[in-house]
C-alpha cells in the first residue's frame, strides 16, 4: 500500500519488501529477482525491507526520521527472518533495531527512529540545483548484470558512468530518478531510491573493483503530505564522495521533488578492494 | 591512554569514558561533571564512552570505520551499564552492537563498524576551506551552563553562536577547536568532537528551544599514523545543517587536520520543540 493509498500490490517492489508475520516480533521475508544485484539483492531494497518491518509494526509511533543500515556480510538469494525490537518509546519519538538473519547468523541489520512530526518553522539550508526537466534527458541504459538497474529510470544530468578509461576528476552524479514501472513514492520507495546511486569510486576512478557498502545513514525529511504530493514523479537525486582512502570511502546524497523540497538526505560508507 | 602511548590519565576526558569490566559484555561507567551538558551528560562524550566499549573489548578487529549512536532517551548523571554485542565478524571488517543502560531501560544505544584497514588508492574530493590560523583567532567564551563547552578551544571564522536577537541566512560555522587541556587525538575524543558543534538552530535563528540530537553518525577516515601525526594540534571544523522542518534538522559537520586530511565526517538528525 503506497502513501496515497492507492494499491501498489501488483510492483515487484512491493512483493521484494514484503513480510509475513512468524510472531510479535518475527517476521519471513524473501529476496526478489527483480531486485538483485551482482551478487545477492540490491542493498536498498534490504535497507527497505527492515524500514518495512518497522512500518507495519503494531506498536509503532510516527513516521521515519532516520535509518541506519549495516550491511555485515553477504546476502544469499532467497529466504531471511527479520526480528525487530523496540529499543525505546517516548511520548513523540521511538527507537528501533532490526536484525536480518540468514543461516542463524545476522546478514544485516538497522536502527530506525521514528516520531510524530508536527508542523514548526521550517527552513531550507540547501540550494535546489538549476537542471533540465527530466522529460529533456534520455533514460541511461541498464546493467544487465545488475536486475535491479532496470528498475529504475535514471537521466543523468551529470556524472554517468563513464566509459571505461574516463578518469574523471569530481565524484559527483546528478540525475532524475523514479521507480519503473511508476510506483507512488513511500517511504521505503524513498529509502531503496537513496542507494540506488552507483558508487562514487566508478564515477572518480574508471577501472572495476569490488565494492560493497558498509553502513548506510538516511534521514527522511519529507512528510506524508509531501510523499502523496510527489507520487510518481521523477525525484533530483545528488551524490557525492568526501573522501576515499585505506580501502573505504564515504558517499553522500540529496533526493529532491520537482518543487525543490529536500525529501531525504543519505550518507554511506563503502569498502573497496584497492 | 592515547593514540601515540602516551599516558592521559589524568585527563578528564580518560575518566569520562572509562569503564570498568563487570562481565564479558558488559562494564560499568559513570557521567563526569567536567562534560555535563544543560541536562545530563554532553553527548559527544557518550559518543566516546559507546565508542571506548569497542575499541576495549578482546575481540575487537580492526580500527573504527564508522559510527551511529542513538540518544533514545535522557540520561541522568551518575552510573550506567553498558552492554556489548559483536554483531557479526568477517575477515577483515566487525559490526557492532553497543547499548547504555539505566534503570534497566536503554537510554542510549551505537552501531559500530571497525576494519582492519590496508593502505589503497586514495582520492580528497571535499575541499579544504582557506581560512587564517588558529593562533590568529581568539577562543570564544565557553557557556557557564554547559560545563562540557570548559573542555574544548573553540576559535570561530565564521557561524559563532550570535548575539540572541541577530537571525543568519546560513546555519554554517567554521572553527578551530581541541580538547581542553589539551590531549592526543584518538579515536575517542575525535568522536566526541564531531558533536562538539553547536545545534545549527541556534546559528541559523536566534531563539532558545528546547534541542536533542537523536541520531549521530559518524565517518572515521583517519588511519592511526594520522591521529599521531595529529597530536593536540587543533582540527578545523565545519558544520551546517541542510533542512529544518517539522520539529527536526539535520546537521553535518566535516573534521579536518591543519595539513589539510578530511579525518572525519559526521551526520545528525536533531529535535527541535517549535
Amino acid at each position: 500500500m503506497s502513501s496515497d493509498g492507492t494499491s501498489t500490490a501488483a510492483h515487484d517492489f512491493d512483493a521484494a519488501i514484503a513480510l509475513a508475520s512468524s510472531g510479535d516480533n518475527e517476521a519471513q521475508g524473501q529476496t526478489h529477482p527483480a531486485y538483485g544485484n551482482m551478487v545477492g539483492p540490491f542493498g536498498g531494497v534490504i535497507a527497505a525491507t527492515l524500514l518495512n518491518a518497522v512500518l507495519r509494526h503494531p506498536e509503532l509511533l510516527g513516521q521515519p526520521v532516520s535509518q541506519t543500515v549495516h550491511f555485515a556480510a553477504p546476502i544469499a538469494d532467497g529466504g531471511f527472518t527479520v526480528q525487530t525490537r523496540v529499543m525505546r518509546t517516548n511520548r513523540t519519538t521511538q527507537h528501533w533495531h532490526v536484525e536480518l538473519i540468514q543461516n542463524g547468523e545476522v546478514a544485516a541489520f538497522a536502527t530506525t527512529v521514528t516520531a510524530v512530526r508536527r508542523e514548526t518553522w521550517a527552513a531550507l539550508d540547501a540550494a535546489f540545483p538549476e537542471v533540465p526537466p527530466a522529460s529533456s534527458i534520455a533514460p541511461s541504459p541498464h546493467i544487465a548484470r545488475a536486475a535491479w538497474t532496470g528498475r529504475y529510470e535514471m537521466r543523468f544530468i551529470d556524472g554517468a558512468p563513464g566509459a571505461p578509461d574516463t578518469p574523471s576528476d569530481s565524484s559527483q552524479s546528478t540525475m532524475w530518478i523514479r521507480d519503473t514501472p511508476e510506483r507512488p513514492l513511500d517511504y521505503q520507495s524513498l529509502a531503496a531510491l537513496c542507494d540506488a546511486f552507483y558508487p562514487r569510486i566508478f564515477v572518480r576512478r574508471p577501472k572495476w573493483v569490488p565494492i560493497g557498502t558498509v553502513a548506510l545513514t538516511t534521514f527522511f525529511h519529507a512528510d506524508a503530505a509531501q510523499l502523496a504530493a510527489q507520487g510518481s514523479a521523477p525525484l533530483l537525486g545528488v551524490a557525492r564522495a568526501l573522501r576515499f582512502g585505506n580501502g573505504f570511502f564515504d558517499q553522500s546524497a540529496e533526493m529532491w521533488s520537482e518543487r525543490g523540497e529536500l525529501l531525504a538526505t543519505s550518507h554511506q560508507v563503502v569498502y573497496f578492494k584497492e
